[in-house]
């Protein structure tokens, strides 16, 4: 297939390289395809939809806000081992939609399942009926306006005519592309690993940009296995690797409605069976499964609304993991610490300060900071060395290192944030104009 | 004396005039003093001295932060019944400047408490060795710069020789004006109430703009009466007083390490003898208090970096006074809602956002929001009456009033915020340049 590549981005009106990613291709049991279903008021891919032709394990983790998007009820409540496929919308978050919103998901799902059953009987050997039961559904964008339900049903039959049994790049990219709204660039990452002598693949899309702070995570995340894993195992797993990364992430502190991060399992690949997620054989796909998800947050954070500097907060030596975290997150979130990034200023007293309002006891006399390499704070004073000159040319950089070491304990967490800036509050106070 | 208030008020490089404040003028007991100790590379009053030629009887709550500048650790450690001034510095928090910082603070208290005793000899009939035990010292600035120890201490002389006996309005406003740092208006508020058949003064004045987060609160802010009220009910007073005032604002959920508000009794005026807080007697001077620390503290948040708007959040009928605290904070700290007032947006799926992220049990199907006298969710649902058009005129007022309305139980807590603009990221990406 003779694409240009860089055309095929320019027409989606992307500004980023086909090489700035890593190739996903064919991924047994999953097809993916993307259609317009005019939400926006400009033409583009706002409705993606993954269908698993022989159904597939999954597991979830949801937002914990208190007040959840209807196609997060509506996920809560499946109660089927298998799901067949997972339909995402943008534009529109079908949150505080009441029961027309419920209602909308219910249509979506019995067309969506009932098509899907007319397909499996064309094409399957031995087809299974669908059940409206067996359909997931994302939802991202705007809150409280109401869900374009016959607009997305509309666009089920092109997704549907559009199902392709061989996946490649280009249908990821779109995918990727298709759940996006203010985001600026595709998510996407990609591990391989062994399960024993079994090669499978573990293939994720993300989107993220703004309301992104942990409890859950953070935004929209999608990520998919040839492997064969039960669904309880699949839960164990996503719980142990969501914590260190698209929990440790924050954008602006503010938590979505429809927060969703799942994780699914064709069974594609006939590796042996597995005990718990602790067995040994998983060790290799654990790992591999934690890189793909802090590839993507990452990701997610590094697009944050208005970022134009991706910053990485590690606070080490704590009494307990859970107030490394407070002082990370502490840090993440301040205002004055990211408007300070932003202007590429050094200004390490606000870093104090956000170490401060955090609620951890500490000991003032043992503390260190260092900005990248450069040293600023050691045993609770101002280093030797400092140079703020030199710390002044460390934030031109694109990437920012913070580490604050307390001294204490061996506890540490990792977050990951972006600068805030003048286009953050452009993007937001202009978001529905 | 006729000084032209309009020309007193550009001479400060101010944009307000004075007929925008109340008129404070003789406090009996308080002598206010203010000049330039070059502290910034522009010459402005920067330096402010309170002296109490008495004594006062005197109560502060400080941050909550864990890491407190030396001003406050100094401040903390006064055992003196009665204090004999206050020395207020702005440009320099004085934290993180180690026990150089402290020790500067040692030199000031010792210099000021030496010249006001030499002062007592000249002007007092009987005069009273003050002690540098009876100094408190308010600081605010950047975080971790040198303390400028022998600036200041070469401005007491001046400070003192500037000292009188009767006060007026444009002490006072000369005061408030020399606190402030990235504030574009100086906050004053007075009231006058009877203790018992009494007539006394509270005078109040404050700095805010940035690390506007309770906790205790915020800022600076010092009050001032002429009545004859303890120590021990000062504290009681100001305690019982602080939290639906100071401890309500939040410009941008950060919190200093430097906040202090201070409430100062000289007794000079002879009311009765009170026995507690609860005293009946008081109740007239209670709610003064409280108007003071009120109008005090929503001038700041007003006046919070780069406000364009302020924002009253009334969250009601909540099982706890905590839960309705946790929403307005979670409102009043939401940089989505906050961009959104920016921008005039009456984004209503935002404020949903903040209130389901607060963390607070809630029944959806009872809840209402207003935006001003416009309703727009009730029982859950879209109000019938809502009209975005309406709601969008409402968002171009300069104060915006939401209440959220859980329908649960019977508390309740109203903050007070403002928006986020583009303005807040240049003054604090470029704070220091």
């Amino acid at each position: 297939m003779a694409i240009n590549l860089d055309n095929f981005f320019k027409s989606m009106g992307e500004n980023s390289k086909m090489s700035d990613f890593q190739d996903l291709n064919h991924i047994d049991g999953v097809s993916v395809s993307t259609t317009c279903a005019d939400l926006y008021s400009k033409k583009r891919d706002d409705v993606v939809l993954f269908y698993f032709r022989d159904g597939a394990n999954y597991a979830s983790v949801y937002t914990q806000s208190k007040l959840i998007s209807e196609n997060i009820k509506w996920n809560l409540k499946i109660n089927s081992k298998k799901v067949s496929a997972l339909l995402i919308n943008t534009r529109n978050a079908n949150a505080f939609t009441g029961t027309d919103g419920y209602k909308g998901l219910k249509v979506l799902a019995e067309t969506l399942s009932y098509e899907l059953s007319q397909k499996q009987k064309n094409d399957e050997e031995k087809p299974k009926k669908i059940e409206a039961n067996e359909i997931l559904f994302a939802c991202t964008g705007t809150i409280g306006e109401n869900f374009p339900t016959e607009k997305i049903q509309k666009s089920i039959y092109d997704l549907i005519k559009k199902i392709k049994y061989t996946q490649n790049k280009y249908i990821w990219m779109k995918a990727a592309m298709g759940i996006l709204t203010t985001d600026l660039k595709p998510k996407i990452a990609m591990e391989e690993c062994y399960i024993g002598n079994k090669l499978v693949k573990i293939y994720g899309i993300a989107k993220g940009s703004g309301m992104i702070y942990p409890n859950m995570a953070t935004t929209l995340g999608f990520v998919f296995t040839d492997a064969t894993i039960p669904s309880a195992i699949l839960k164990q797993l996503l719980n142990n690797n969501i914590e260190k990364t698209f929990n440790a992430i924050s954008c602006d502190g503010d938590t979505s409605t429809n927060d969703m991060v799942s994780l699914f399992a064709t069974n594609k690949v006939s590796n042996k069976k597995l005990k718990n997620s602790k067995d040994k054989k998983l060790n290799e796909f654990n790992s591999a499964l934690f890189k793909v998800l802090l590839n993507l947050s990452k990701r997610v954070a590094a697009d944050g609304e208005g970022a134009s500097k991706f910053v990485t907060i590690k606070v080490k030596n704590c009494k307990t993991e859970e107030d490394a975290k407070k002082i990370c997150f502490s840090i993440a979130n301040s205002p004055l610490v990211k408007t300070a990034i932003a202007g590429e200023d050094p200004n390490w007293g606000r870093i104090i300060m956000a170490i401060g309002k955090a609620k951890v006891n500490l000991n003032p006399r043992k503390l260190a900071i260092q900005i990248g390499k450069i040293k600023v704070i050691e045993n609770g004073k101002i280093s030797l060395t400092y140079n703020e000159q030199e710390a002044a040319n460390y934030m031109k950089e694109k990437s920012i290192d913070l580490f604050v070491n307390l001294n204490l304990g061996k506890k540490e967490f990792t977050s990951y944030t972006m600068d805030l800036t003048k286009k953050y509050i452009e993007i937001n106070a202009d978001y529905r104009t």
